[in-house]
């Protein structure tokens, strides 16, 4: 992309200001799904700033244009916007005020912000409409003229719908919606709006290629017990998906008609809004009968049924399969004294897992960080900061696939050459946290936000530290991040049950030097009932190696050791059967008993 | 009490709430500091009931009575109230309904409840009021007749206040005022209303002994930049207390004052009320000019000062001794086969606590269970359940006392005869949990509900469980229960900082058989500093051996071994110095390596 137009088009924005009557306008950083990873049609903070992280909120006024973004992305960002004239607004420092804190501090009162209402959660749009009129500001929720500056703005995506048989999903999309409505009937409303895609999804057993890595269509979904409503472009849809929504009593209307019929179509009924995924612009257009609660398809789409385990079970087989594949290619390379690179290993990675049946699609853009690089938590490796794999450091690969039957999402931290004593003591830390959450038990009830410090407590010990969650939800093809459950500091309040599927990925990031990570996927599963109630556990669905020249075992419990053991033992039982002769040999030394 | 006055005292009460109007009232079992200990003067439920538990409330309507409690009340409650006619509502079944389902589905569209508004906290009240306006009934918070229907109602307390020396506290009442008005400011707000008993003996360094094991005042404290005002009954004060008040700018006027007063001495400024202790009738008098938000004072009362820990310290060495003397008689009376009750163990631990200096009085009744009783979590022996401590079985003691220079809480299991190896196992799985926490390392900003998971999964990955919380903050001459912080399944949000005192008592019950809980008290102080941040660790504060016979040495780490072979070593050291002879031979012989 070039930067040259950047002022340009920041004082063509301004026109539209001033036009409409606004100081300022927040541009944040997503779609009107309220999406991380958002189609080319809404990177409007790209275009006017040249940021390209996934997070972030631009804010123009008449005479100063700015870009709040988090840590990850300080050095990303500043070199984005150099020279535009830009402001970068590192978030999350102390000295950094809050976008409502600076417009407060820079307007005058009477003056009006102006916002796209559709690209901002319902509680953000309140709580910002509070604080501005408690400093005598207006908010303007409608101000959209991102198609008139922006002339050669892309589409939105035209990729066909295509359906999710029931043989992977395991249920059909009635009886989804059946229990969807139960649910909302529960939480006091008839009827349920949603802008979430992976929920839409789910619901109807459909999927797309809208989203990079997220094989979500772009559509909103209203569900009612009279038939349901999807708001998509006509474009989307095939004969096939056509017959599929009207078995399912969906009717599709225009994507771009939802502020029009809406309204009208909800007009009767008390309608459920989702706290995490409706915008305040929906809000708004449901005025006086919408009901705000968590999400009612959140808890159903993270407990999978037995159909969707046996495929999660099979795919992770495959995915499993080109790991170990990729790790000897790895391996061999480096053992040849071939040049192999970070991007290098992205593309063995990517090669194995399309060897599978059933592959989609990753489920995410590859992290191969070798060195220093494995130390930055989301790296990616770009032509620049392409690292060559050499001796002796640590190489952190986290990857992942979408299959038909499944998605999945792996870390495994592989010394090349000789590993020093530091990152053995360092990995051998990260894994008895790893271990001890695959081998928690828990009551009925439990939160993954009790279970965090477990895997933290061996490192702490030692004054060490990570910052991100332990553990995240993963979807079922689909996204490889989704709640409600997650195993973080923070309390999601939502109780692992079983059926859901979860990271296990502590890790440590020791600046210039290496970072570790060690991630399998956990389902959890039925432990025991005794007179104190239910338990449940963890079955790790994830089959690959860790690497056993990283293991300390010095510092290790019995248990710990037999653990690692009995783990490798059954990778070794669940993936020989699909590797040749040499390969097999390989996984044989890789996962014998640890010394 | 002669519960044959019960129906016709609840007949005089429906008769003032005829003339009132109201078709139902809540009577929540509180004072108007929503307090848990309250004085006979709010004893309104025990009075209208019989029932005497410390949680409850009581529902009168036209024809019919009842109380709600919790499970550790239902056979208490169902006894206490037999042959009244009084329902017993058993809070916390799936099949209960609320207070507030309960109240809309047997009133009728237009009824009105009747509330004493200063007997419910501000969420509690406003929830209540939305709930049933949404159903179509009024609720009045001014409805106060006990006065009228309980002719020989007792008096407020008016014992006297007396002075918490700065020798033990560390601090000013002046320099306390100060701090707290300096959060009240951080909140946007101008001064602070506390109705809170414990808040007010710590800012004004003043005790007093209103409530049963709590040796506070009964008072209400406005705190404002222009001088304070304690709403307090002049019966209370003493020409030292009122020079100690006048000295830090705060005027003394009635308690019953209150409602006349506060309006205008308030009028000009934005008062801040805490969410937890501020009632929904004091929100109602500051109408407009409040703001709600947590207690500036509660983290500051929770972190000790350097004076108040070396206080702590001293008082439990103090506390020790007589633990060890009371388990040196209790150990002998059974040895020489002498007939010793739950009953006379409590008196054992008083009698010896009483001889050492500064002693108060007890933080808490002490509960002394045998065998079954232990199992029975909030038990306390009296004349009928009284148990006689005989062979083989468990006895579960938790006793504490407020000193001048701190407050204590403790509890010992200790083996009667000979142990079973259920008893040694379940003891040893409690006290891994334990020793989990005592050695836990944990960054800056870490709550208790992080850790809490830690001291159960030793029980858990055995199917047990116990349903009290992990660590309560324990005050300083004060309640042996403050918050804010915590270590238990829900968060309180609160970090654990340096200077918090806070319990670690883990246990397990089984029913009919024998109770196991192992309660140190811990101090939060710093551990390192790295690249990661501060570190922060516990220093075990309570100093009394635990029963070496219950340890199960082969379910225990060396490391756990080690923690306890330790611990025994200090509290040795530490005792020794202030025992007899033979009671050191005694210590020398409860604190030896583990075998």
């Amino acid at each position: 992309m070039s930067y040259d137009n950047i002022p340009a088009r920041i004082e063509a924005f301004r026109d539209e200001m001033r036009k409409a009557g606004l100081q300022a306008v927040i541009l944040p950083r997503t779609d009107p799904h309220l999406s991380e990873y958002i189609s080319s049609h809404w990177h409007i903070v790209r275009y006017l700033s040249g940021f390209s992280g996934s997070a972030g909120t631009m804010v123009i006024t008449l005479d100063e244009a700015l870009v709040w973004t988090d840590s990850r992305y300080f050095l990303q960002c500043a070199a984005q916007i150099e020279g535009t004239g830009i402001i970068l607004m590192k978030d999350g420092l102390p000295e950094t005020p809050s976008v409502t804190e600076y417009l407060i501090d820079r307007l005058t009162e009477g003056d009006t912000v102006g916002l796209n209402g559709l690209l901002m959660s319902i509680a953000d749009t309140a709580d910002l409409a509070e604080r501005l009129n408690a400093a005598g500001l207006n908010l303007r929720v409608d101000f959209d003229p991102i198609d008139s500056v922006w002339p050669d703005r892309p589409a939105m995506p035209a990729d066909k719908i295509f359906i999710h048989d029931e043989k992977y999903s395991g249920e059909s999309a009635s009886s989804r919606i059946s229990r969807v409505l139960e649910e909302v009937k529960k939480a006091g409303a008839d009827t349920y709006f949603t802008a979430a895609l992976d929920e839409i999804a789910w619901m109807l057993n459909i999927r797309s290629n809208d989203v990079h890595c997220s094989p979500v269509a772009s559509a909103f979904l209203y569900v009612s017990p009279a038939g349901s409503t999807l708001f998509v472009d006509s474009a989307k849809l095939t004969t096939e998906t056509e017959a599929h929504l009207s078995k399912t009593e969906v009717s599709a209307i225009p994507y771009t008609s939802l502020t029009d019929r809406l309204p009208v179509i909800a007009a009767d009924d008390t309608v459920l809004l989702s706290t995490t995924s409706a915008s305040g612009a929906i809000e708004n257009l449901l005025k006086g009968h919408s009901v705000i609660a968590p999400s009612p398809v959140a808890m159903l789409k993270a407990v999978k049924n037995q159909v969707q385990i046996e495929n999660i079970r099979n795919s992770h087989i495959r995915d499993g399969v080109a790991m170990v594949k990729s790790l000897i290619e790895i391996e061999k390379a480096v053992a040849e004294g071939r040049r192999i690179t970070e991007m290098d290993v992205a593309d063995i990675l990517l090669d194995n897992r399309r060897k599978g049946n059933l592959f989609y699609d990753l489920s995410f853009d590859s992290i191969c960080g070798f060195g220093p690089n494995g130390a930055i938590v989301h790296y990616t490796a770009n032509p620049e900061s392409n690292a060559t794999i050499t001796k002796d450091n640590l190489l952190l690969i986290d990857s992942g696939a979408n299959y038909l039957d499944g998605t999945t999402d792996i870390t495994r931290t592989i010394s090349i050459g000789t590993p020093s004593e530091d990152m053995r003591h360092d990995f051998t830390l990260v894994m008895k946290g790893h271990i001890a959450i695959a081998t928690a038990i828990f009551p009925e009830g439990t939160r993954g936000a009790q279970l965090d410090a477990m895997a933290r407590m061996p490192l702490w010990k030692e004054g060490k530290s990570y910052l991100h969650g332990t553990g995240h939800g993963v979807g079922f093809f689909l996204n490889c991040h989704e709640g409600p459950q997650s195993i973080r500091l923070n309390d999601t309040l939502a109780p692992l049950t079983p059926g859901m599927l979860t990271s296990n990925e502590p890790g440590v990031y020791l600046a210039d030097r290496y970072g570790i990570r060690c991630e399998n996927l956990v389902l959890t599963i039925p432990h025991s009932e005794t007179e104190f109630g239910r338990f449940y556990a963890f079955e790790t669905i994830t089959l690959c190696p860790f690497d056993r020249t990283l293991f300390d075992t010095s510092i290790m419990t019995a248990e710990e050791i037999e653990w690692v053991n009995e783990y490798h033992a059954h990778v070794r039982d669940m993936l020989s059967p699909s590797l040749d002769t040499s390969e097999k040999e390989w996984l044989e030394s890789a996962t014998r008993p640890l010394d």
